[in-house]
């Protein structure tokens, strides 16, 4: 696969510097935040019903993450999905800890029926439980038998390429030591990251940003680089990103503090060829 | 203009170890609280309506910051305001995001009609909204149009001391390339700071922050510095952490996560008389 | 006292891996979750009422802290403790500025009488609101006259050992330059630590969260390490990071934002070891 999106679409975020709403947790809001000015971006955090549409009919693009649940929230991610469905602005979702609790299970499935996505990012216990309405997950971590694996990638590749289809052709990005990313032609898996970015709170949640960020800017940019292409370039990165925060922080002999630091150090200061360069893409 | 109030001022803010109450939104509130004791204040962010009114009275100054809405914190807003006002507590205002949603404008001037402030600390737009009563702020950056620059800094100083009259002595302060901040009587403009500062969410919510302490420090010691001196303190202290945080990130070969370290890194050991030798105060 | 158990604890909590849930107030979040992270555990924020009890029962511990208050937490916080109490899962308890406002101190004593804590954890001033029923903090800061010294230790070890047996057997830890920690057999100081603690926000509300993780790992272990000891161990552990950290910054000539980072490296990286080697412990 030729890489050249990857950095023409780091350059288009950078240059189209999209504004996004964000709807989202109080547990990782803070490097959402500053993940999204990192790569080039411009968050808001608005997320009270009464002013949403307002938020998002200025912003490119819309993140919504239920990490927290709320009566506020829910109404919230519904009244800005369908504004921003309205308005064509891409809107990305993060359903995090669906499947361990029913209230979230509810609210996704809602939020899949009421809301076109352009991308849905989790892990594939929570991917599952999107597809088939019901899960295990144990608590915001994915399960240990739905590990994405070197042998079974294709399968669930397969399996996110289908759901794609009945959702009329949203990105799915499965995370785990390999990454599963699908639209309803096509499916890819990036070897990219760490199981260091496990080891601190909010890589999951700032990746859906991330990803939200890319579409926003690609589409902004209006130059052909497609969602699929945006979400893999997107997970690359921030993959890579990792990847320089890891020997950063070995070469200092540091822990996750350390480790934080240096991923928004990275996010920062990466150029597109460092990225091209390191990513690793496989076609499924 | 003498540059002694500056070393006192930060002096005093030390000394007098002031209570902050804070109202503030969830995505800044730990860099908050992280930079009022970085600088030797104590930060309480009691935030709801039925105990506000006793975390006020034991404190020396009160944070409003309208960044995350929701009836909870409007409420609070202004039982806590008014509270404050009865006891002589000074209180200052950050109007997040003010003329970019409709709830957000009316909070703000509702709050302005029912709360007398120390001082307001915004973005141009965000000022313009208060002055106007309405406004087009994108997000929560300020609009192009309205960047404070070496030619127009004079007229908004203007602007600004003519609204601090009809306040009632108020003094605002405008955040931008060139910071001006206002009184009734005077206005002063401070070159102090960087743009790194925009890269990395929490920098204008934590100056107003900061502002509120060194008001509650100031007047807690009685010693004669006034609400504008301190702000004007305040504003120049930051601002040279900031750039005391660039140089250190650059020598590092850093980036935004390195930056946000030593922001606090400097705001905890800075000597008063390094913020008055790098101090950059122009009259009006 | 022998400190194998010491040693013994921090490797059962990597081992076991327990999954907290964590009922916690907006500031002071992420950094909670993130020292969970650090020292091997796995933390879940969920807080809504709704679902609180399906996250429980996935849970092998409960930490409750009441640091921002809002009907939606009192309701969870009853619901979660109750049926972890059902469910026999330990829950830990952090009365945050309980006695500086009377909806805390309402709510505290309400949690005591609902709900039958494994630990609380607070400074002395929160610890006397909880045993007299009233008290006099000063926001979320001990009261000078609380201040545990080598004077008097043993007084408030007496006073916690007692009140522990009122609570039939709850584990008690009143933070300060020396801890004190109760059960209703006995009590112990803890000499570790550092001042520089009190210097950034959180360390309170991480401490307790690191309380609930070694006695939810303990317990999961269960090789006779009861909770007295498990929280002994925890802070005693935290202590040392925040020591090791201190001296990290010193030697890199920091301030606060290079100590917060150092604290989570020390926390991420210490060997048991090097904590039973510095631990120091003093017996009632």
């Amino acid at each position: 696969m030729e890489k050249n999106y990857i950095i023409e679409s780091i350059k288009q975020v950078k240059q189209s510097h999209p504004l996004l709403d964000c709807i989202t947790n109080y547990v990782t809001v803070n490097d959402c935040a500053n993940i999204i000015l990192a790569y080039g971006g411009s968050p808001v955090m608005a997320d009270c019903p009464e002013e949403v549409e307002e938020f998002v009919s200025i912003s490119q693009g819309l993140n919504i993450n239920i990490g927290t649940m709320s009566e506020s929230m829910r109404n919230a991610a519904l009244i800005a999905g369908k504004c921003a469905n309205r308005l064509g602005i891409p809107v990305t979702l993060d359903p995090v800890g669906v499947g361990a609790a029913t209230l979230r299970t509810k609210t996704a499935l809602e939020l899949l029926h009421e809301v076109k996505f352009a991308a849905i990012r989790g892990n594939m216990s929570e991917m599952k439980t999107l597809i088939y309405g019901v899960g295990a997950t144990s608590g915001v971590d994915v399960s240990e038998s739905d590990t994405i694996t070197a042998d079974n990638w294709r399968e669930y590749g397969e399996l996110l390429r289908n759901f794609s289809k009945t959702l009329g052709g949203t990105v799915l990005a499965a995370s785990g030591p390999i990454d599963v990313i699908a639209n309803s032609s096509d499916y890819y898996g990036v070897l990219n990251g760490t199981p260091t970015m496990t080891q601190i709170t909010g890589c999951g949640c700032m990746l859906t940003s991330i990803v939200c960020l890319w579409i926003a800017g690609c589409r902004k940019c209006g130059l052909g680089i497609d969602d699929l292409k945006a979400t893999l370039s997107a997970i690359c990165t921030f993959g890579v990103c990792g990847e320089v925060a890891e020997e950063k922080t070995k070469i200092r002999k540091g822990g996750t503090g350390t480790f934080h630091m240096e991923l928004f150090d990275a996010a920062s200061t990466i150029t597109p060829e460092e990225v091209a360069e390191r990513a690793r893409i496989i076609k499924g």
